[in-house]
């Protein structure tokens, strides 16, 4: 069966994406639906409609995550395909929402078609992956993947001091740990890049080799807090002139890289920051993300070096905490291949990149093979209502999310009963 | 009369400058007395006894600034000594104090000695120098050079709204505009240096040149907000890199001018400000000051071009503002040689430096001849309880300020009667 005519409906899809964005849907056209919110519930709700009117039985796990299994000729794990339908404030559309609704296309195609597949084929949405009301991010599948406690989650309260555990109980959706979606024989994420390489790159589709590394710096630059006036330039120990220099050499080091190292300072802050008194003290982060944990290390190191020189050059003095490190996550290369055969079939090229941010994925990948299909995001954003991606890419990212599962879960036979 | 033996007496001086302090003392031995407080009224009470005991008539003008005047053996204006008692939040002990402090211990000394000068000489304590409690700085003697009206000063309002005008009045310090202090014939003012330069040149007083020009920029620069992770270097347009390369930029620009320039980036804010996203927005503040306008112009045209260049490579645009000039002041020439004068009697250097911060004298310099003496501070702190200057550095100043007073006044005749 597998060639050039679709075998999703691309109107059906975009429909499926229209109606449950009008949930928690912001003037500006985006979309505001917070983890265990009101509008979860709305969101949680239909879909467990839909996956009923398919025949399905959603199951509710004992962390609210939702999944629903197709049964395949044979028993065992599921091919498991996923994403979340939460989404940060103002956030767009598809972020979450078109993993789980491709999914969700992906099981209705698969009964049009009448296709039958060897292994079962299973969906997931997947409770608080964006963690902005209840940090940090991806608590659900951490839970799935043993990282993180049920407990340690319950017990994580928003800016009201309201817990997790009182909040799933509030919308009903606290299920039972027998309901977890896990194992799986392989997970498949299919989301929105989040970033500009594919418009960049001038393709609509691309394989996912794995989630970068990060690692996170506290610095601390202590100077001599001064007038601006009767300090010569010569006598100052200036912290925002030597945090200056060292946030530039940030943005060198991961020059001095290959193209795929990226290195960022998000927040800086300054005291007294006043404009007539030079800064005594300056805070800033540092973020460098690359696939090889070896190269982190070594611009960490360079990191260091630098800001020894500026101590030295400047007179000031530097406390330097690198407090947070995620190890790069390379993913399966047999499910990665599907993808890209996939893409193959349908001439959708063949890039691969690495994903910068995080998503379920990462924790999937630990207890099963796992990959993911990205689909090019306009501008590069997300995270806010502007986020899009046309419905012809949306539809081929689920196209080959589709195809993807075919190789994965294998044919028993088309057409037969459904 | 004049040579090596000391005219004040400094012994006086240091338990007159420690009476002052115990009003608003601090538990870290610095002072907050800020103006039209019931501390601010205390060491007025203080000092118009201390003038009354000196058989002077303490005079309140309309701004609540106090004054007396030791006739001379000649009618006309005054040689107008003075400063301010008000302090910034945890303050120091002799930042305005030492001013008003060493004119009332030069009024001493003039008794001591007998000596009646032929022009009168009179003590100031300007209300609300420091502007901290009601902006902006130096109102009071703004006033009195024409440079404010009484309203605009009457209707400041702190931060609990209350108004300039009616904590006058609570004090029990409106008087009447018939006693302001000015016209004077000179205007001298004693201050701590509030900086390091004399310190690192080892001399214990300067002359000072006048104020420098001061302007003010605001710069705004608008990148592109995005994820830290999936934004390769190349594609990124990073407000806080490009606000670095330019905050680098004005360290150059005053490095590139004589060592006497200065510029400051005392403010920076980043939006969103997030570690784990590119800031799309950050806005700081430039501070340029130098003793010749032209120099000021030169330099905020150097700005200028920096950020265009630092648009065009980055891709970001910046929006500039130059929101406020503050022209250089260059003191009289024949006041300063006074000063310069004592300086070389008593064999304390010939330094003559020009202050980096406002005054009182600033205004004074528009309406009468003015010159300033600064007393070295120890680690060029003030505005902070750590400020200090040496018992031998004070009365070293004050006897300049003595001696200066001699030479501009003129002596009519000594040991007279009082």
């Amino acid at each position: 069966m597998p060639g050039h005519s679709p075998l999703i409906n691309a109107a059906r899809l975009q429909d499926t994406l229209a109606r449950y964005a009008t949930i928690g849907a912001t003037e500006a056209g985006g979309v505001t639906r917070l983890a265990l919110s009101d509008e979860d519930r709305e969101i949680r709700d239909l879909l467990s409609a839909d996956l009923t009117a398919l025949g399905l039985d959603p199951r509710i796990d004992d962390m609210g995550s939702i999944s629903a299994v197709r049964p395949g000729s044979e028993d065992g794990p599921p091919i498991l395909l996923g994403s979340h339908l939460d989404t940060v404030v103002r956030g767009g559309r598809y972020d979450g929402a078109l993993g789980v609704l491709g999914a969700l296309e992906v099981l209705r195609s698969l009964d049009d078609h009448g296709i039958q597949t060897r292994k079962p084929v299973a969906l997931v949405n997947w409770t608080n992956e964006e963690g902005v009301r209840f940090e940090p991010a991806m608590t659900c599948s951490g839970v799935a993947a043993g990282r993180l406690t049920p407990e340690f989650v319950y017990n994580r309260t928003d800016n009201a001091g309201i817990r997790f555990g009182d909040e799933l109980d509030r919308i009903g959706y606290r299920g039972t740990v027998e309901n977890r979606p896990v194992p799986a024989s392989a997970y498949l994420e299919l989301h929105i890049e989040q970033g500009p390489v594919l418009e960049a790159m001038g393709v609509a589709v691309a394989a996912v080799g794995g989630i970068v590394g990060i690692t996170w710096t506290d610095v601390q630059i202590s100077g001599q807090s001064d007038h601006a006036g009767p300090s010569p330039m010569n006598l100052r120990h200036d912290a925002l002139m030597a945090a200056a220099e060292i946030v530039l050499g940030v943005e060198q080091i991961a020059l001095n890289q290959d193209e795929t190292a990226v290195s960022t300072v998000g927040r800086i802050v300054a005291k007294p920051n006043v404009i007539n008194t030079i800064p005594g003290d300056v805070r800033f982060s540092v973020d460098f993300r690359h696939r090889d944990p070896a190269v982190l290390d070594a611009e960490y190191a360079e990191l260091k070096d630098l800001i020894s020189r500026v101590e030295q050059k400047r007179g000031v003095t530097a406390a330097v905490d690198r407090f947070w490190v995620s190890e790069p996550t390379p993913f399966d290369r047999e499910v990665v291949g599907s993808v890209r055969k996939a893409m193959a079939d349908l001439e959708l090229g063949s890039t691969e990149i690495w994903s910068g941010a995080g998503h379920d994925a990462k924790f999937l990948a630990d207890i099963c093979p796992t990959a993911m299909i990205f689909v090019r995001s306009r501008g590069g954003l997300s995270h806010c209502e502007q986020e899009f991606s046309t419905p012809d890419d949306l539809a081929a990212g689920t196209e080959v999310l589709m195809r993807s599962v075919l190789d994965l879960a294998g044919i028993a036979h088309e057409g037969g009963v459904k």
